[in-house]
């Protein structure tokens, strides 16, 4: 049982706070992706530094290594990393798909191999069920097949039908305590009648939060938001709305104007790996010679250290030389712009001038939804 | 100009203060490596919270890129990297050598081609001094010719009396400063004679301090400490000693009685980013499958944070999994390691009880000894 609080809200785009065992989140939150039980080139007291709250933990990774039972014996996710906010951990679905080799999928679940050493595994509503439980996630996913884009409708009509019932499975063999809660997933591709046919399902079963899942998965941003303008609003109004794998800070923005309060994606830490770097005048790629010579912060409106302390100049100096502390820099600086970006959404909710602040960052990112 | 002042002594161990106009180091002391104007997967708050007071420069790598000039016109080595204490930077003689293509020596200098690109450059005493005032180095090093171990000693002697050549020019071409100093650098291989001769040329010309060079290049600890035996305590007595690119923890504890001030040394950095930890107990291969399920810290006696916040067995995680953050907390740690064992020498000598201690710590870590 998770307690979500709505506190103020503008048309469709809300302000809420979402109650865990361990903290409570302000959304709409954006949450840094830990793959394998670390946000990638980061400490958790950097993380944290950053604004962020809550961040993400990947079922399939961790089921592999160190495996959810050893994660578990370490006293959980929480203590193994050394994060003590709040955790959602994702079902395991989307990266069987794309990550693992030799998949079959039956109404059982995904028998599948391990891209890490080929050994044999078994995904189902339950076993997904069981390991989060064992990774002592606050947030936990139901499980659900991940259909191909694009797909024909009839096939998609049957991936969801089939999801539901792993919904309804997932529900069935959640251990509700407290402070910890599952999430239902809406899937239905790009057909407002099978999202419809989705929700309903869903919120039959009833989840302590919803997940818009499916989507960011090349349809484009267009799509994307006709597809959210009618499903996020059509989910229960006292209950968090998740956007899985999105995303853009554009898409971030056009989402929440549509009624979404919780993001995930890798984008701001693997795009500071490769030497991208999300700035209030657009994206910069530091590799890019033109900065070799250039004193300036990477962004002078931002307070994270890689602005505050260092040049562009020697951020590009050290993505050319390949230095790990380019990567940790980048990674730092990009979530601390995601997290200053979100704290931004929330205050403008609160003092009821988001629309407005939808526009104009729309109007000032053009440039960035065609990325 | 630079600042000695010689706090304590035991026999031949000295207990040392270096002044420099970026900051105080306590001697003896232990230098990290900041090959490319950063230490590998540290930000400089991290090499700081070791305990570190002093970092080394590579002047072969930042000639190359991001060049000295582009170095000076950002205010220096200190402001570019972020870090405020006092730098060391060492020629480029030894670099040249061991990295560089095609290269041709001569009386002028050496004539190499960069690693990176192949471009064509030149080090000679002039500009190595020239490279080192613009990268704003504190402690500069007299430029000289690092011949192959083992070389006959007509070689050897020929080597050595260019270099002291080049240590005249060097001196010359240095331009003497409130807070900066030049070392020179004692040459003649495995020779006493040659040593000598060298120290003689080298104390003729006068420097503010004396590096021993030539050692720790698979001579065996045995043959170097026999060589730093006449070595050390022939070089005078007012200024610092810096034995260079050494080396493993009993290394520096055999070096100290020997009479040597100050260490630099890849290992501790590199050999964590590659999974070893340097604990009271022995070195660890985190890598290894015996520490998957131990919830015990690296080492129970280091305040580090990779030993206060994190269990063996999420190290090994991370490292088996290839994670960024792996490198980082055993890069610290390890830096934190050498900090603490400097520490802990100063303070024995303070104490009058540092043969005590170097009995203890031989007897202790014999098995590193043959690492």
């Amino acid at each position: 049982m998770l307690k979500f609080n709505l506190k103020a809200t503008e048309n469709k785009a809300r302000r809420g706070e979402l109650e865990t065992a361990h903290g409570t989140v302000q959304t709409p939150a954006f949450m840094p992706v830990g793959t394998c039980g670390t946000v990638k080139a980061m400490t958790p007291e950097m993380v944290k530094s950053t604004g962020a709250e809550i961040i993400l933990g990947n079922t399939y990774h961790l089921m592999l290594r160190p495996t959810a039972e050893r994660v578990a014996s370490f006293g959980g996710l929480h203590k193994f990393m050394n994060w003590h906010g709040p955790i959602l951990t994702d079902s395991g679905g989307f990266q069987v798909m794309s990550l693992s080799g030799l998949r079959k999928i039956t109404e059982e679940g995904v028998a599948f191999q391990s891209h890490i050493d080929g050994s044999r595994h078994m995904l189902s509503p339950e076993r997904s069920m069981e390991i989060q439980y064992l990774l002592d996630s606050n947030i936990t996913m139901a499980f659900d097949e991940c259909i191909k884009y694009p797909s024909q409708k009839p096939a998609v009509k049957k991936s969801m039908e089939m999801s539901m019932r792993w919904a309804k499975r997932s529900k069935d063999a959640f251990k509700d305590r407290n402070g910890y809660g599952i999430f239902g997933i809406v899937q239905g591709g790009m057909h407002e009648d099978l999202r419809m046919q989705s929700i309903k399902a869903l919120t039959d079963i009833g989840f302590d939060g919803y997940a818009i899942g499916g989507l960011a998965v090349g349809e484009g941003q267009e799509m994307m938001f006709s597809v959210l303008d009618y499903t996020a609003c059509a989910l229960p109004d006292n209950k968090p709305r998740y956007l899985m794998g999105v995303g853009r800070p554009s898409d971030i923005v056009g989402a929440v104007l549509r009624g979404v309060d919780m993001f995930d994606c890798v984008m701001p830490s693997r795009s500071g790996r490769t030497g991208q770097a999300f700035t209030s005048h657009g994206v910069l790629n530091m590799r890019n010679a033109r900065h070799i010579d250039d004193h300036s912060p990477l962004d002078a409106e931002c307070t994270c250290p890689a602005c505050t302390q260092y040049t562009r100049g020697y951020i590009h100096h050290l993505i050319r030389a390949g230095e790990i502390l380019g990567s940790m820099l980048l990674t730092q600086h990009n979530i601390h712009f995601y997290q200053n970006l979100m704290k931004q959404i929330r205050l403008a909710i609160e003092e009821n001038r988001y629309q407005q602040f939808h526009d104009d960052f729309m109007a000032k990112y053009a440039h960035d939804r065609k990325m």
